[in-house]
């Protein structure tokens, strides 16, 4: 019998699974949550858009972890051993670039730079890189349009250069000292591989290609003409980041002698390459060509693939579609809606100053209004809008209320919202050649919300379909660790037979109801209507009100 | 020392005040809650826009505030005796119709209707005319034109032949057995008159004038072939209404012989003429050209006056201009906002589920927020817009919330909406040559929350002044009995003078700031442009959403 380790880097958590091979059997699993910040994030309470994460959390939660989750295996399955894990695999958040030394260590574990906000790790959801991703956008389109071209024409403040350029023009002393950056999700790979030159870092192809604009047709990362437009240092940098980012059929490395005690694992198994959490939850929830798997939670992710024999059109307004990103030999296709259980989170406890039992609550009573009952439209855009118009300067719209409005129907809205920007992502790939034959759900919320899974099924008019394991992305992560180790150690030769094996889906699946379909295809029009007078597709005067109300905003509160 | 009664039929209760006419000191003071339905409204679960009132009520409340405000009295000032007293007037909202008998009794009053909400009282807030309000419209601008200018160039659902036009539909049977129908301004001094015919009650020429398209320029009520237009039973019903509304100059009779001593007041003393709550709460609250007078409650009325003299052009969507509807010798001119209180209590109630603690907790959190730091704007339309829009079809909305918004940045923004609703207003009435040189504020919430008051004085660039008395109406309606009471029994011989020493203002005012008012410039701006959009003045693609929305919503909820 042979497992292997998955590691997911969530926002809030670091979680380790221990599967069995044979059948994708979690048999362990530990949670540990980061202790710096609030719910392990660094905020800076004079700017929302900060986000960002201590990298001495991730280390210690690596090894807290993974012990967990090897303890619980030992006792849950008696013909488990460590002896028998073959592999592991990590995953994490991203972009979140992590700043680091000439010996890839992180600068924010020095000393010196205890206290520094920008010497930390620069979460995924930090968008203090607005004007530079605009500017990255602005440069590209007139520079290197085939750059932009594969990132739907917009480069998101969430995104690597932008942060990097961000921290150069703010905070010049930690840029200058950092030898290179290296995102979350190759730099636990690096450590565990003992690996400790950055310049060595084995770089997955799914961080590089979808945030740092790197590509084989142009020759990697962007070229230093193209970096020195927007600074020098920037051009200097490239020198010290990476030449080549690999695929998940080529290991990050293995396991050094160093972490193999730490973790009371074997020294010397295999190390897979570091993906996102959500590719690696694509794998774990069983992606191929046709299926389009929506990891739900705070934020949504959309993963696709297509087999890299095939054309692929540039599709507007998608993060980005990236040979080798998610399954090695197809293109990878990302999009995603930047809040979900975000907004009803803001909802529930900053409006309605409820708990758990009110989502609960407020999802029980809201199932008691039919589609279109409740005379409410919600635009998603609490947190801007990844796709398809990829505008972080966005805000939420609600419209429809009256004076009995409950909060039930609002939070129903809220849900709705969110479906109808579902629908326009798959609208999208589809329009542009990508096929859906079929839609498989996974994360907490796909989980545990069956009104939720019901609207989303009569607003796209698909099937829902639920992924099996409650830990896609981590289990993604272990699969990708068998494939590594092979069948010859008790793993898989390749993907296909590894995700039949250890991936499967739940019994239970949310069908469209024709008649709730008929009246939200009226409702979305009407979103649509929204949508692109709001975001500017359609009325460039709607298109400003956001905008402006974000800048009057900012504006007032430096005063 | 001569005293006068005011009467204030409010939307839940009614208010009686005992005051000195010599300084117009309130020297007692009574309230009666009426008993049925909720908060003394009758509802219909299933249908939102119905809300109608018991006249049992009114009768119960007018003896039992009138004996409490003499009671008071009596016990507060040493100079008082009821044989002082030499006259009552009464308010109430409108347009609230009564369907009445050949005898002038209410027909809700009759065992045969017992339990027939549509032989109720048709409250002023009741929106189920919506469908004959539109075709009023439109009958009236295809027809009679001219009618149709006085009134914004919309007839409204909350108005009287609305209303009669959806009983006939809706109730034939009450429509049937009604035999005349009687605002409830009319009707309760009817009733203190013991007029006992229909015919024979003095209606007051501001309810007229405002809600039943009554003026002299063109006979008075509108003509029998318009009405068979709408139906020929409303055409009959013209000659069952009356042929001539009066102004205040005009009494609507003296204390009858049976309720004199029902009240415990002289008979014979005289009867103010009955004029809308808003109407006689300008006077109460010292209108005069050039004064705007706002009652700022649940909703907000907007009151001023021009002499009679002048010409005065039609306003687009104000709700009327007539003559002698406020002051005799002036054309009356109202405009009003349908929910401003009404909101603030929506969102405390439903959405945050709090109670009036919660009202005074919020405003306190808002006041920390600066003009534009909150990043949020709202329409102020959860009860549809009555001007400049006259539209009861559309909706709330709120744009810009992000994952940060707490409900007292939202509460702010609901205040900011409901002052830039204000300021459409004002700036619709100056550009059609009304002078505003002062703003008279009343209401509860002008007296009791200084930072909304603030606040309209930086969204307006207005002095916002305030009402000197907490029971404007009641103070009006007792001005009018005691100018038609006349100096010769220690009232006043005109309404200038009678105001002058009957009413005054508080000490405190409010001045607007001019950074803040810069600031509010910039987002009226953006208000304007979501207000002309979704009201349909600009973008027609934008105008149908609300209207699709409550379309739908209507339909869906029949279902």
């Amino acid at each position: 019998m042979s497992y292997t380790i998955g590691v997911d880097y969530g926002t809030n958590s670091v979680r380790s699974i221990v599967v069995r091979c044979a059948d994708g059997a979690e048999v362990g699993t530990s949670v540990f949550n980061y202790p710096a910040g609030e719910s392990g994030i660094l905020l800076d309470p004079s700017d929302h858009n900060l986000a960002r994460q201590h990298p001495g959390d991730y280390v210690a939660g690596l090894e807290a972890s993974v012990r967990g989750a090897l303890e619980e295996a030992a006792s849950a399955d008696s013909g488990f051993s460590v002896e028998n894990v073959v592999g592991i695999g990590v995953d994490s958040t991203g972009s979140s670039p992590i700043p680091v030394d000439a010996s890839n260590a992180a600068l924010a574990m020095k000393p010196e730079f205890e206290g520094n906000l920008a010497a930390e790790c620069w979460l995924w959801k930090d968008h203090t890189s607005v004007d530079e991703a605009a500017e990255i956008t602005g440069l590209g389109r007139g520079h290197r349009p085939q750059y932009l071209a594969k990132c739907g024409n917009t480069y998101s403040s969430e995104w690597f250069w932008a942060k990097l350029w961000h921290c150069l023009n703010v905070a010049p002393e930690v840029f200058d000292a950092a030898y290179s950056w290296v995102e979350l999700c190759d730099w636990v790979p690096s450590l565990l591989a003992g690996v400790n030159d950055p310049r060595a870092v084995k770089r997955g192809i799914c961080a590089a290609g979808h945030k740092a604009l790197y590509a084989e047709d142009w020759g990697g990362l962007p070229d230093k003409g193209f970096l020195a437009l927007l600074d020098p240092k920037l051009s200097d940098l490239r020198d010290r980041l990476y030449e080549k980012a690999y695929d998940a059929s080529e290991p990050a490395g293995e396991l050094c002698s160093e972490w193999a005690p730490r973790l009371g694992l074997p020294e010397g198994i295999a190390i897979a390459i570091g993906e996102f959490d959500v590719h690696y939850g694509a794998i774990g929830a069983g992606v191929d060509e046709g299926t389009l798997v929506k990891v739900i939670g705070t934020s949504t992710c959309d993963c696709g693939v297509v087999k890299a024999n095939k054309e692929v059109a540039d599709i507007p307004g998608i993060c980005g579609i990236v040979k080798g990103a998610i399954l090695p030999g197809y293109y990878g296709i990302e999009a995603g809606q930047s809040a979900v259980g975000d907004i009803f989170a803001w909802f529930v406890n900053n409006v309605c100053k409820g708990d758990s039992d009110t989502h609960v609550a407020l999802t029980e009573e809201a199932s008691n209004h039919g589609p279109g009952a409740i005379g409410l439209l919600a635009l998603d855009w609490n947190n801007g809008n990844r796709t398809i118009l990829v505008d972080p300067l966005l805000g939420g719209l609600l419209v429809g209320q009256t004076l009995h409005t409950s909060q039930a129907e609002i939070y129903r809205a809220l849900i709705e919202g969110t479906a109808f920007g579902a629908r326009m992502i798959l609208e999208r790939v589809e329009e542009y050649g990508v096929p859906v034959k079929r839609v498989v759900c996974a994360g907490g919320i796909a989980e545990k919300n069956p009104l939720l899974m019901q609207i989303y099924a009569d607003i796209t008019g698909r099937e829902m379909l639920i992924s099996g394991s409650s830990q896609t992305c981590a289990l993604g992560s272990a699969v990708s660790a068998a494939v590594l180790a092979g069948s010859e150690r008790g793993g898989y030769d390749d993907f296909e037979t590894a995700q039949a094996k250890m991936t499967r889906l739940k019994d239970v699946s949310y069908q469209p109801n024709p008649e709730a379909q008929a009246v939200y295809d009226e409702l979305f029009q009407l979103y649509k209507k929204l949508h692109d007078a709001f975001g500017g597709v359609s009325s460039d005067d709607m298109g400003s009100v956001m905008k402006a109300l974000l800048a009057i905003k900012d504006r007032e509160r430096k005063k």
